[in-house]
């Protein structure tokens, strides 16, 4: 690979990256560049040492006990405020719970309940697809409710916002390209047209400088297993501004949400702050394990996060552009910092094929139809030696044509 | 105690116990008789395994490529169709997947999907407090719904029916009392009203022979982590009769529901089967503690496992009557065998108290508001000299009084 790039201002790079003790924290393969952070994130050891003690020592030992003794019931509340920092919520407004689809569900409906005269939700047609499914889900409970998607009813989200809107469900990074959309300042068009703004952080929390409560956001949904390292399924977030507690509904009104639940009252009381959110018994050793994995982010500097992750992403752009650029090759992220989340995501005729072919030489991102190749850059763990690695062996596959015997063999992958 | 029961005879009944062998596969606290398996199960040993090898293994060294190739996204699948055996299901029919209280929610929606010109959803007043709230929650959905509850609106479910009723929530075994429903007699009835029967099998599936197809039911749901030992707040399952199958459909729409889920389609085509009623991406690590936990079960024969149950309880049930009588304990569970679940509930005007005393003398039950001691008997790591100590030991407490000076400590604990 030719590149005007110093490899010694890579090294400098690297001696100088104050986050660059933190890869010791983790569990990851000796023989692969792991570039797909933003699907699921490698193991960190203190998520292994949690689900040991969890099961062990929790589980087996103290049985039932630990529903109060090691803290179990408490576990959405606890989890939800380690991740408050990371996203700019103040303490008791967000909870670990479900999935993502499902408290996108919760969202939409406690949204939905603040603005009962409004009865359109607004959602974007390049979402995650369960994104939209979800919300035509939500939609087919009342037959006044309808969905309009940007994309398909407008290009754009400012064009359908009007006063029959009741919530918008945004994603803060488009999960194919990488897109970063301005958080506040949508969220300032989205209240001046009277709705409730829904962010979606899946793609954005773990590798960006998120302030909810500076945004003014109403609620937010996020993935836990991809930046986060929660493990494979984690339970998902959600958070509620303070300035809607007290009156927030939600249709799957389990006892979690209960304000007394050991009381084992007939009547559903809904609990205070952001109780509501939640539904029924979550699975301890997937929180425990992500309880491991979130004590790696209590020191993390997210100016500092967010610096690195651009860094990366700028490097690996400047690398595939003068090297790569004569192959088929289309950059599909912004070169732009300002609307450019985490991840860089290539085109290519047979993206499926090269990325098969680096999977093979141990370069893991991920592929996304149509012909999207997407590679994650997740600043914990990944070092500017990688991502010029990570290049220099797609440059060789495009230039050697190895990718046209790759084989046939991945069905796909969980984003 | 004083009691006319041979301990000789006791020790006959373990040495012909054709379980005995299964307490092996248990890691169970040495000092300690454990009556809360109708809460939480302990921890199988393979339990314990499989978690192990889905971290280290799967996750960590094996990262996204597990999701095929360790069979992580066919899990909801893979695992239902271990429990069919227990509930009398053809494969194919039931899927692990969120929580019981979800799944009712999913099942109550798609009951009602099926009898869209019926507006009445009927369930129990003595259900698990959970159970009513996200009935009351699938109600709140649409304004024409209606919840009638047995215990309130009539004294029987029975007479509740009629031509406006489209789906009834049952439980088979009572949390509280653990008396077990006719599910055949009461699904028929049902049938005859022209509605849908959802059976919620949380405190029956693992200590009885359960036949859902034989007894027609349309739908059911589980908890995991109670008798079929899967760990805490481990995935639910649901299941729907192939006969709905194709006609499948609830609101919480998410990808895992989908036809082609890889295909990242922007619009929803439901998947074919049991798919419908998934949602999204689920938490591994407690599904492969749950796989592990699933294994004890593919060889037991649940006619011996009723048996054992039954015997279990019928010894408990004599030993209390007989010793503890005149201390003011009543029996509140059923002492006829075929309406009695493998839970035995006593009550007592100091149930708390008592139930103190047990847990800090070994004996772990729980305690249910307002007077009930539960006491449940898993036939897979119970001896019947378990049960004898058991009820010494409380006989002790009650002859002594020595409940009156146990601490105020436990704040409830999770059914």
């Amino acid at each position: 690979m030719k590149t005007s790039i110093d490899p010694a201002a890579i090294a400098s790079l690297d001696r100088h990256d104050p986050l660059r003790s933190k890869r010791e924290e983790f569990i990851l393969p000796h023989d692969v560049i792991y570039l797909d952070g933003n699907s699921l994130g490698p193991l960190p050891k203190a998520a292994l040492r949690e689900l040991k003690i969890a099961a062990e020592q929790e589980w087996g030992a103290h049985l039932i006990r630990s529903w109060n003794e090691a803290g179990w019931f408490d576990l959405p509340a606890t989890l939800g405020d380690r991740i408050a920092r990371l996203i700019g919520a103040a303490p008791g407004e967000t909870v670990v719970t479900d999935t993502t689809s499902i408290n996108i569900y919760k969202a939409i409906h406690a949204g939905l309940n603040l603005r009962p005269d409004r009865s359109v939700i607004v959602a974007e047609s390049t979402a995650f697809p369960s994104d939209i499914y979800v919300t035509e889900g939500a939609a087919s409970a009342r037959p006044d409710l309808r969905v309009k998607l940007e994309g398909v009813d407008s290009p754009r989200i400012e064009d359908l916002l009007g006063d029959e809107v009741g919530v918008v469900l945004v994603n803060h990074v488009d999960y194919r390209t990488g897109v970063l959309r301005d958080m506040s300042a949508l969220t300032r068009r989205i209240h001046a047209a009277g709705a409730i703004a829904i962010w979606d952080l899946s793609h954005s929390v773990g590798v960006l400088k998120i302030d909810l409560n500076a945004a003014g956001a109403d609620f937010a949904v996020g993935c836990t297993y991809k930046y986060l390292n929660g493990g494979p399924g984690a339970p998902a977030f959600v958070f509620a501004a303070r300035r809607h507690h007290g009156k927030l509904s939600q249709p799957l009104t389990g006892w979690w949400a209960h304000a007394n639940p050991f009381a084992f009252d007939r009547c559903f009381t809904p609990g205070d702050g952001i109780r509501p959110m939640l539904c029924g018994t979550q699975p301890i050793l997937s929180m425990r394990a992500l309880a491991g994995a979130l004590e790696l982010w209590q020191e993390v500097d997210l100016d500092q996060l967010r610096e690195k992750s651009l860094k990366l992403t700028d490097l690996f752009i400047a690398l595939v552009e003068e090297s790569c650029g004569s192959f088929g090759i289309a950059l599909a992220a912004p070169r732009e910092r300002s609307i450019r989340g985490s991840q860089v995501s290539l085109r290519h005729l047979h993206g499926y094929e090269v990325m098969q072919a680096l999977i093979e030489r141990g370069v893991i991102g991920d592929f996304r139809s149509p012909d999207y190749m997407r590679f994650g850059f997740a600043p914990l763990y990944l070092s500017y030696a990688d991502v010029y690695s990570a290049a220099k062996i797609l440059h060789d596959i495009l230039a050697n044509g190895t990718w046209r015997a790759s084989r046939f063999a991945m069905r796909g992958t969980v984003t």
